[in-house]
């Protein structure tokens, strides 16, 4: 499979792009390269697809069924009680919608963690998008619960091959407040015996971390270093409340930090240290969170808001420029997973996006990247191109109305209870 | 002109809405009304539109021109440089730009203050959409300079007809600070006289205030109450920094306060204190600011960052749930202008939007203002009615393109100075 792209505007000049085996092979004018499929670039900008870093893509099918609620009240009494019906083909079809508003809105990649895997990485091979993959390990310190989970994740290992290349297998632990020490230190072992990514939930709130130091003498991030936890292999969501010393330690060990900025204004959880972080080198990246505390999945959206709770709570309007934000949403959350991918150069990934530069939102052309990160919505996203492959034309996904009818179906029936 | 909308969901169930000379007649299931014109409204939702109730639209002009910078430095070095060179007809294509883009994110009515009024008004005629318009007054406190603007106020003021019905001639005011005493004193007197609305900016910044205060020996909100300057034909906008008895103050006055999120944020000029003003009871409205300071005008995006805003800075994640961010966006600010719009019942002018419940971010329905306030964009909306006219269809605005063209050809000669 090859594809020439034409003419389409590329870091302000107009320039064609050729992609062959799902990686960008030459960028140049007048390319002449024999390709299957040949896209008109004329009016369109080509910018490269956004990195999902953290998000429960199931969670679609709780869209605005619970808001403006205290986090307590909102789990307790909406969240868990609505997901606790919820089956492994509800997680299909409500990872099936995701992926569509995913692709509708430029993203290509996605982390997640959820229930029922399987359902999410059969959603992930159908919708042609890619993804890590990470089941929720919680045991709440119940000793069965988490031989269970275990059991669990060892076998979701081995099957793995099914959901490749798309689905990356990558272990979950919830959180501390959730996972018992010995759960936390078979994920250590077994990310580490298998080369494997840890995706977890840190620091997302004052009260869990206080609670934490009050239970174990230790903040969370020393806690996790105590463990020998802490390394490129840990992706860690949230981490709102983070000392300085903290912050040194995730530099030191390299470890993956992912902003949810809407998440955390939305559930009021805490506002996220960016400049601190980026003075120390903190590897950083960006994501929706799922959309129960969203309540979407649109990362233009998500790199506006980053930048505008940073400026209004540092009541510094310098901080966080739109191509830090625009960074952090592309090759900041790509490289927290190793992927190659976040720019368009040659030898990198064909993980991209045209732009439709005729969209009301983007005129004037002044400078693309701030119009992206200040003006646009996903619906200025045209074509959407992975690995080569295109998943969105015209603004058309392939099967939505089908994807659709189904989820409304799971949905309805979860909502009736 | 009649209209019949059929079967659309309002407040969840199936309605059919009547609408002739520009007002909602009647409201019902199986209407057989004859109508000009029938809109089918399966697999739609109407809502009223929204109205934005505070920019400046002709700076579409400058969108992403300038953006990360304090506030003096954009000002001085990049905004007021580029504004120097703008013409009547630049404002007029501007104007129609921005226009377009509120009716394709659902506004019909706007409150502006710009230069080069004859543009700004003429482009809301020929847009079809409605707006109370004012000119820039400032004078810098230069004598010779307060004579000239009042005479341009009194000429624009003796040629409002023109622009009647769309345009409701509007007294501007900028600020305090960039208006002589004797030019507040003559815009009190003549609004008086002619029963007009007076548009300011005021207590926007700490720094603005602190120097005031400094000058004056008074708040801001005091000073005007000394030269009774209070009541409900004044507009003010931003209104950030001001003490629980200036609240009050505004509250007793009836004064109209107009809160715009984005632009605060991302100027960094502070935190709009809602739940004070809702506590006492004040008067608010929703809006997006200019176009340079946002960088759209999408009233969508504006209820998020509204709710947003006040929940993380406030750490609580119950302040201003969906409905208080879409009242304000509505019946909040329409009620500023003692218009006849904001909610969608008989009686009430057909100022309303057919919201396409099949877009993705709107999937599942479990509640519409939620999925409205969190989840959707200005590309949800499917058809915008204004007075019973229609300006969008499907997703089309009449003269899109052409308006467009010219609109680039403007931008580009401001751009090369």
């Amino acid at each position: 499979m090859s594809l020439l792209i034409k003419n389409v505007l590329l870091n302000d000049n107009e320039t064609d792009i050729f992609v062959r085996d799902g990686l960008i092979q030459s960028l140049g004018t007048n390319l002449t390269n024999h390709a299957d499929e040949i896209i008109e670039g004329k009016n369109k900008a080509a910018i490269p697809s956004f990195v999902n870093a953290h998000t429960h893509s199931a969670m679609t099918l709780m869209r605005s069924y619970a808001d403006d609620l205290e986090l307590h009240d909102w789990l307790e009494n909406k969240i868990w009680p609505f997901e606790k019906n919820i089956t492994e083909e509800d997680v299909y079809w409500g990872t099936r919608l995701a992926a569509i508003e995913m692709i509708k809105s430029g993203t290509t990649h996605f982390n997640d963690m959820y229930w029922h895997y399987d359902g999410s990485a059969q959603a992930v091979m159908d919708s042609g998008i890619n993804a890590h993959l990470s089941s929720a390990f919680i045991d709440l310190g119940d000793e069965e619960l988490s031989k269970k989970q275990i059991t669990e994740q060892v076998d979701l290992f081995h099957r793995k091959n099914k959901y490749e290349p798309n689905v990356s297998f990558t272990i979950g632990i919830h959180a501390l407040y959730t996972v018992s020490e010995a759960g936390v230190l078979w994920a250590r072992d077994f990310a580490k015996d298998h080369g494997l990514k840890i995706h977890m939930h840190l620091s997302e709130t004052k009260k869990e971390v206080d609670e934490w130091v009050t239970q174990t003498g230790m903040r969370p991030v020393d806690y996790l270093d105590s463990l020998n936890m802490l390394g490129s292999h840990l992706l860690a969501a949230h981490v709102n409340w983070v000392t300085d010393e903290e912050i040194q330690k995730l530099t030191d060990k390299n470890v993956g930090v992912i902003h949810c900025p809407t998440s955390n204004m939305k559930l009021a959880s805490g506002v996220f240290p960016y400049q601190r972080m980026k003075n120390a080198g903190v590897r950083m990246g960006l994501a929706t969170d799922g959309v129960a505390s969203n309540n979407n999945v649109d990362m233009l959206d998500e790199m506006k808001m980053a930048t505008l709770l940073q400026k209004s709570s540092s009541q510094n309007p310098t901080i966080m420029p739109a191509k830090e934000a625009f960074y952090l949403a592309t090759k900041g959350s790509a490289e927290l997973f190793d992927l190659n991918m976040g720019e368009i150069v040659v030898g990198k990934s064909a993980d991209l996006l045209l732009v439709d530069l005729q969209n009301i939102h983007l005129i004037p052309n002044h400078h693309l990247i701030p119009n992206l990160v200040y003006s646009a919505h996903g619906g200025c996203i045209d074509t959407t191109i992975s690995k080569g492959n295109i998943l969105m034309e015209n603004g058309r996904v392939n099967d939505e109305q089908n994807v659709v009818n189904h989820f409304k179906e799971a949905s309805d029936r979860l909502v009736k209870g």
